[in-house]
């Protein structure tokens, strides 16, 4: 299934939980079609219910009651999971990491009288080399689950920054509560997957992180989490790991990549992050930054109005809008 | 008021909201007390319900009905809020995090043929200075709010941890959801008080966090964030910032501080995080450490079944037992 969060046009009333029908051009109201169900109450509620739930729902989405079925125009998606219980971003892609550092390297050396010169100094200085930390267990950081944006919704710098930028990701939804999770067991704590955008306030992020507490502001704002368009089930994506990502602005392809390219899986995720403590059902994990996914790996910037489509084969577009006042 | 989450030692059920009494020799179980009002079926609910059911509890706190009224020997209590929507720790006493880089420095130096004078060259290098930005605006990190322990618990030492330590915090719970918080408005927004350890694996976290991304699994680990023993609300707290705070291991005191030390208030965490963003009704902020306020910065080390106690004054001793497995 491909699950949704949306409200109608029509009626601004509380969020409903939904399905993607025919090729994503109708929805099925799964709320209003068991109004009785509190397991479709909300993607939340659906993922909690464990099996039950999504026998309910697939059995609805082959039934399709037709005073349930909405045209896809006459919704609004929001966040599939628009106040997840924990939001972590995990460092999955180890190759895109080593890029970012190059290009921090980069502009460092910028204003130096032989930039070039400078640049390798600096990489065979050590600083920016990666931390072998991130080849042997899975690093993460706690992003704010709080501020959680979906498709279509503007994202606005926040005050002091001028660099807006995106992070093309991947990112699997938890599916259920559990402590020492083993390898074999993992597969089956993967609910589904979801398109992740870490926007990221390049010039606040890289002034603030150098404090070591994190990327504070430069990452946490109204919206700088945006998920969507619809989280796809673990069963209708049989091979998460071999899909294409994209990026695009403005309509123009910016990044390309590719999900074979994580070095740890989410399984590996969920394994090292249940460890002495648990992972919770509706939790979401990223992937962390496909190589190239970032105008700042590709030393492009975003300006006031670009669109920007990311799209990840088989799951969908999450398009969002730039503001910068 | 004084208020807990609480269970029944003689049968588990549901946490419950409960107001201490008497020297807290007694405790008003507020849920029994007023079972049909949602408002005081927990915390979480009674802080969102504004003031309707504040009143509603200090009406009950005023009026005891014997039936809901219990001896503080007959419950355990809880995390005053056990899964608190969100929970950062901020860096508002400056001076502690100056005294910690030197301890590292220290560390760092301890194996150099004079390890005095490495010291001093380390600490003229500049590498160990706290950076600026903590003065100039409240910085913080996003701690684990699913990792939550109350008081009475035990507190073991996650996998790969020998050095479990403690950190004496002051902590604040917001009152109300709100976004741009002005200074005067502030202070409304502080719905009360609690005492937070947030327990660290110092071995793990010197390691981790050099890989930039921030603690992981040096502060992210079962029960990891230990809050209480109780809130108390803010109109019984009117001078938060001249309070004593100690902490003694097995009985003996190894700190000493005042609130009257942190640079930056919580009233300045709460204007400074809701730019651009909310804060969010029963969110906790902890203060950030008071100097000496842990015992690597002492210089010492807990054992396997120290018990650790911290206290601030009016408001109570939060004691949890080490385990290093």
């Amino acid at each position: 299934m491909r699950l949704i969060t949306f409200e109608k046009r029509s009626r601004r009333d509380r969020p409903r939980l939904g399905a993607l029908l025919d090729g994503d051009a109708a929805v099925l109201d799964l709320t209003a079609a068991a109004p009785d169900d509190a397991a479709l109450g909300s993607l939340q509620a659906l993922i909690e219910s464990g099996d039950a739930g999504l026998d309910r729902a697939r059995e609805l989405v082959a039934r399709r009651p037709g005073a349930a079925v909405l045209a896809r125009d006459d919704v609004r998606l929001l966040a599939p999971l628009p106040r997840p219980p924990r939001l972590r971003d995990c460092g999955l892609f180890i190759a895109h990491l080593e890029s970012g550092l190059r290009e921090m390297a980069r502009r460092q050396a910028a204003g130096a009288a032989d930039p070039a010169a400078e640049f390798e100094r600096l990489m065979a200085g050590g600083t920016f080399d990666l931390n072998p930390l991130f080849r042997e267990r899975v690093m993460y950081y706690t992003a704010d689950h709080l501020s959680v944006g979906g498709p279509d919704d503007d994202v606005v710098a926040p005050t002091g920054s001028k660099e807006l930028d995106f992070e093309l990701e991947f990112a699997a939804v938890v599916g259920r509560t559990g402590r020492d999770v083993k390898p074999a067991e993992a597969p089956a704590y993967v609910f589904g997957y979801t398109v992740f955008n870490d926007w990221s306030a390049r010039d606040l992020q890289a002034v603030l992180m150098r404090a070591g507490v994190g990327p504070c502001e430069g990452k946490d704002f109204a919206g700088s989490n945006t998920l969507g368009p619809c989280v796809v089930t673990r069963d209708e994506l049989t091979d998460p790991y071999s899909l294409t990502m994209t990026a695009r602005v403005n309509g123009e392809e910016w990044s390309r990549g590719t999900t074979d390219g994580m070095e740890h899986s989410f399984e590996d995720a969920i394994v090292h992050l249940s460890r002495d403590r648990a992972v919770h059902a509706g939790e979401v994990l990223g992937s962390g930054t496909v190589p190239s996914g970032t105008a700042l790996d590709l030393g492009r910037r975003l300006a006031d109005g670009d669109v920007v489509e990311l799209e990840i084969e088989r799951i969908g577009v999450l398009r969002n809008t730039v503001r910068i006042p």
